[in-house]
Parts: structure tokens; sequence; C-alpha cells
């Protein structure tokens, strides 16, 4: 899939990446390109779908390369894996790889895409400062308080708990 | 960072990673361990903080690394360049990464985190269903068109008005 977006750009112009997906896709364009997380080259932008797009990082063209599933009625094998067609104890493993590698860029379409504005867009956090509960940087554009501290945090216990617990001080530490 | 993370965790136990930033960090924990976006071990929440976390993918117990802004102040350049304190022009790349190298892990903190149960579970998209407009696979949890054709495409043309255009056939090939 790669492969396929890639040949429509003309050598030399700097591309960046989309991912429709987190599943898979991501690694595949970090493996085979210098797009990674990162280096904000290739951003992930989860809309379900298992498809990828290169395209001139400047004038936002390029080509968008998806999995079509007209095509895919034609492997039975990865078809029934990709749409749970059947219980995973009555898939194979071997039999999937070998459509997988036999069927190549068959599975897929490829179309020019122009990528909106936005998305072309650098990323930019502008003024960064201290969160007064975390005591950590974060940018000043996302509130008067960060966003794991407005109750987004993956932590089941609170940051500015945990730094208190372990250096025996109060959250006052960094106010003073 | 990311040595600093693993330090605690016990040889042979699995581990995943969570990136709270998609700036610079996703690719350093890609590199040094074995989670990355693409096999789901690495997820990426944008928390706007510098830092990351690394923790049994089972037990949800691990170790989060952050650059602590009171351990900063004594990295002058670091420090400048990090907070945006003064004008690029003013900056030195080099003395910037001579400061970076000489501090090493000694600009982060080291906590233990335990991880939310939710953020343990593995990722199971239910359901795939082609959507009615780009004729593509989506998962049917997103609702009864994909996420894209919602409205959040990045994308100028919508995919099935460039496929239609591409291939001088109505949408409805795929409903035949």
């Amino acid at each position: 899939m790669v492969h396929l977006a890639r040949t429509g750009i003309p050598e030399g112009v700097l591309f960046d990446a989309i991912s429709e997906t987190p599943a898979c896709l991501p690694d595949a364009i970090q493996m085979l390109t210098a797009c990674t997380v990162g280096n904000g080259w290739l951003k992930i932008i989860n809309l379900g779908r298992f498809a990828l797009s290169l395209y001139d990082k400047h004038q936002g063209n390029g080509f968008r390369v998806f999995l079509d599933p007209v095509k895919l009625e034609k492997w039975p094998e990865i078809n029934a894996w990709f749409f749970k067609l059947k219980p995973k104890k009555e898939q194979s493993l071997e039999n999937i790889l070998s459509q997988i590698k036999q069927a190549g860029g068959e599975i897929c379409g490829v179309r020019p895409v122009q990528i909106k504005p936005e998305f072309l867009k650098r990323r930019d956090k502008g003024k960064v400062v201290i969160c007064p509960l975390c005591a950590e940087a974060y940018p000043l554009m996302d509130g008067s308080i960060c966003i794991a501290c407005q109750g987004n945090s993956p932590y089941l216990i609170p940051i500015y708990t945990e730094r208190n617990a372990h250096e025996g001080k109060s959250i006052r530490l960094y106010k003073e």
C-alpha cells in the first residue's frame, strides 16, 4: 500500500503521510518512509478505514490507497479474516498469509487526493506554561490546567498525589 | 526517558507504553522497545505533557517518566528552548544539544503509576461492515456511515465522488 501511494509522487517531492487507522498501517509507513509519528510527518487520523495517503507536504496533493471490499471478494481467506466471517479456529493463518502475498496490491484501490489546508498546517503548541496541579509543562492553549488534570489522565492515582507521596512534600512546593 | 521507565520493570514482564504527546517521544519508544503504534502496544494519548509510561500490559503497574520543570532550571539552554524564552535566532542548537547530552536523565522525574483498567483493554472494533457512502469497510460501532463520511475526512474531495470520477460509475456499483 505504501509502495502504491509512493509510486505516484515525483522523485524529490517531500511528502507527509496520513494513516486512517492506528492498526498496522502506521508501522508500515514508519518502516518504509521517513514519516514517523514523532517527527510529525505521519498523522494518524482514526477514521476506521484501512487506508493511507502520501501527499506533497506543501501542496497537499497526493495519493490515497485503500482496501477495496469488491476486489477482496476474489480472495476468500483474506475476506473471511478481515470481515470476521468465520470463527478464528476455522481460519488458517497459513492460507491467509499466502493469499495476502499472492494478492499484493490487487486488493487495493488508488486515488489521487487533495488534503484540506487545515491538515497541512504545522502543529504549533504556542506558549508553554506550568500546570498549577501537576506542576508539569503544557501548552497554555489547552486551558488553565493541563488536559490530564482536566480529568483525562490514564492513571489511577493523580500525578500530584503521586508526586507528594514520593517526595513527602506538598504540591505548594511548586508555587513557593 | 525510555531507559528510566524500563529500569523499573522486571525482566520478562511484557509491557505496553503510553506517550503523553505525539511529539518526538513516540519515536524513541518505537526505536528502543517492541511497542509500536501499529502493533497496539504504544498508545499516544495527547495530554500535552512531555512524558511517557511503560507498564505491565496485564496488571497495569509501571513507571511514568516526565520532564521536571524544577530540575530544568539548572539547564538554561534547554529551559529557554523548551519554554520558548528567547527567539530562535538567539538560541544555539549546539549548546542545547550539548546540555541535553550532559543532563541525561537528570531533568526527568520517575514515578510509579497504575493504569486505569479501561486503558488496559485490547481494542476490539467489533463487526466490520461496508459504508454505504464511500463503499469501504469500517467498524459498525462508528455509526451507520463511517467516521470519514460523517464529515471528518481530511480530503477536499469526498472519496465517493473521487471514486465515481475515476471509474465513471455510480456509487451504486457497490450495492448491486
